[in-house]
């Protein structure tokens, strides 16, 4: 059946129904932060509740035509990506918070509800919802379920992943489930929830979530410094742990504070340029803050460094670590979200450094990552002259080198950016056969026709 | 094949298998804390390595006998019990600490490794595994882990889940799965390791886990308080949750006081009789508390309070509330474990309340819980003179109307216990028809020849 057949069949089934088959919407709704795959999506819908998902999702599998779920597009694995003329859903209109509980400290809200909505929301409320990252101004909470999202403060608060206490899914078959339903224990089978957060829209579509909101921390100071080599970064890293509450513990180079200054017009924050900096945030602790401080200094590690005196000098520091992504965006970076045990960090930062190095010294680098998290973010910058195809293939190379050590460290080859289509061909480096298998064997439980989110993950 | 061929196969299969066919032993490890089903197991098996758990479940799909994975066998829904001449797979003899790692504050473990075992390791290192009840002295980290366990610290640390940064495990068709090996951040893919939680040896058996420590909490203090009324226990929590950082807040009712007074020889520690009675553990803060106290008192909530002054006393005042389980456990009590969202407590309770006394007057009923998680113990303590059998049906319509109820609220028939084979038939009450279809789905995936397990869960 074409295109048209199935949008007429689509006003037929639901009244009123928005949608869009403008060639810019086509490529904007079609694709994600990601610019390696072609995008060629066949239309763009727009359900404004559950049950128009429904009935859509039903009528994919009666038409057989396959459904892209779609959050802010923030992501950079491709999962948002329509390349095969799949319609894709778009949960934008789905941005209503629903209902909020006091004594349970939680709320309801559909899934196109934006990032920062939700963090606001809980602050107008006298509560915090932790979990926040560069994107959390345009990506949505369905987005961030299905992608399980981390961010800077996974180190005290964990993932999304700890946040959901209840979903509302349409399933690939068109079914509503309503997981968990807010409860803080349940041990009635196989946790669905737990399953359906990091899917990728493969197995169901989050249309409601019910999020857990907490206490807010008490006031937050951030300290950023400037080190002497990679393996000062955990050896500072093992004082501010023991003596600080840390919420965050973050790491960039010389080269991706280079790249924010010049984006946003700031000036460096220190006189000398050192090999790398670090910024962590703490429950205000002005004694052992210095005694991290001087600690760092003696043992030769920390070379530098500047301490925040108010809430707006530590939104100015937080800027050189938040700015990284987008201060190189333009350059089409390929991006690798690689994780290892904390404990694994140094020697792998050492082994990846010196492999990089010595293979691929065209390439200019950008580093920085969640170390408290063990999460690294590994930016391999286009070169000017070089085209996006050839780009692409050399870097499918490096990730040859990248994640046969991942394997060796048994570490992960997508941290927090999802496996979508670019992360696809290398899973195996992560996932044994036998998982592989299984993971097959579940989206066929979930999804028979294949009508969800084709060709990424699994 | 019949029961001695097995074994002979065994045998040939596994140098130096150890096993039992005593009378005493299969009665022994072919059941759980449970009391209402025959037990008929056909043999204990004791393996001491992941490859001879490798080779029994490879022979069970080769020669179709079936499993049931055996761990403390403290539960409480039947879920360890082998009524149909399975093989008991009991993990006992794997109960060693293979691995520390302080970097990570990561232990690894054999799956039999005792729960109190592993929290004691944690205060050598000086740290804490905050994961506590009752049986921590016989229940094992397999069995934690196979049932998502929780506890009387749920409020602040959350379920065995939270704690579970990798497993190792053996598939019901004898693969080994190596599950997100002590990773903070990994998202590739679906993640098998959270489905493994809480499925009650129906997918896997757990052989060895990677469990994440935290840094030990402040002092803790515990106060203990005789309230007036069921509308207390919330407004005190209310109360005791905006002005402490609570660990946990226990509730139980005059009824249950009285039988662990009796059962352990103690005063009861109050002169005069309450309606019920709440213990909470909170980080010490002598100011706050009186302030809960004070407001308590002057509300008309608190009748009665003790505030420990000692670690030993606070351990003392725990008697109370952890000695209730045991004090009626020669009563073959009926347990619900049931939970709904925290803030539909006090309605649940009152109508609870209610429905029992209006229709089974004839039953003494202990109350106990997790308030603070909306976790709620119901316990029917047989009549003396009331044959096993005759109770249990008597219980199944007490059931009927609490689940009905449970359903209503979209609360969980089993907030920490699991499903087993006792709380089997009442799935339906918490799970709807779509998500049994998926567990059923799930488990054909992981299990196609249905050997572990069998009978529990889905």
């Amino acid at each position: 059946m074409d295109k048209l057949e199935i949008i007429n069949q689509l006003k037929l089934e639901i009244a009123n129904i928005s949608y869009s088959t403008d060639v810019d919407d086509l490529l904007v709704y079609g694709r994600d932060w990601t610019r390696f795959n072609q995008v060629n999506a066949a239309a763009v819908l727009f359900p404004k509740s559950v049950e128009e998902v429904q009935a859509i999702v039903k009528l994919a599998n009666k038409l057989n035509f396959k459904l892209v779920p779609s959050g802010g597009r923030t992501g950079y694995s491709g999962g948002a990506v329509a390349s095969h003329q799949e319609f894709v859903l778009s949960l934008e209109k789905m941005r209503s918070i629903l209902e909020f509980n006091a004594d349970d400290s939680q709320v309801t809200v559909q899934a196109g509800v934006i990032t920062e909505q939700m963090q606001n929301f809980a602050e107008e409320k006298g509560l915090f919802y932790p979990v926040d990252f560069a994107s959390s101004g345009s990506s949505q909470i369905g987005g961030n379920i299905a992608t399980n999202a981390g961010g800077i403060r996974v180190l005290r608060y964990g993932m999304t992943r700890n946040y959901v206490a209840g979903l509302k899914v349409v399933t690939a078959t068109g079914e509503i489930l309503e997981l968990n339903q807010g409860l803080i224990k349940n041990a009635t089978g196989y946790d669905l929830r737990h399953l359906m957060i990091g899917s990728e829209g493969t197995l169901g579509i989050v249309v409601e979530a019910t999020m857990q909101l907490i206490k807010p921390p008490v006031e937050q100071s951030v300290m950023l410094l400037a080190l002497d080599s990679l393996d000062s970064v955990m050896r500072v890293f093992s004082l501010a742990k023991k003596e600080l509450n840390l919420s965050a513990y973050e790491f960039f180079t010389d080269i991706a504070l280079k790249h924010v200054c010049k984006h946003r017009n700031l000036d460096n924050p220190f006189e000398d340029s050192a090999t790398c900096y670090v910024l962590c945030e703490f429950d205000e602790d002005e004694e052992a803050v210095m005694q991290v401080f001087e600690q760092g200094m003696e043992n030769g590690d920390i070379v530098d460094g500047l301490i925040s005196q108010s809430r707006e000098q530590a939104s100015q520091f937080w800027q050189y670590r938040e700015g990284i992504s987008e201060s190189i965006a333009h350059f089409s970076p390929y991006k690798n979200d690689i994780a290892v045990k904390v404990s694994l960090v140094p020697e792998f930062m050492n082994q990846l450094d010196a492999m990089v190095k010595e293979h691929y010294p065209q390439f200019e680098l950008v580093w920085f990552g969640h170390i408290g998290d063990g999460n690294l973010h590994l930016n391999i910058i286009k070169p000017k002259d070089m085209g996006i195809t050839d780009f692409k293939i050399e870097c499918e190379i490096v990730n040859k080198h990248v994640y046969g050590l991942i394997q060796q460290m048994r570490g992960s080859i997508s941290a927090e950016h999802g496996v979508g289509i670019i992360k696809k061909p290398y899973l195996g480096y992560s996932r044994s056969k036998a998982e592989i298998e299984l993971l097959k064997g579940i989206k066929k439980v979930f999804d028979p026709n294949g009508v969800l989110n084709p060709g990424k993950l699994v």
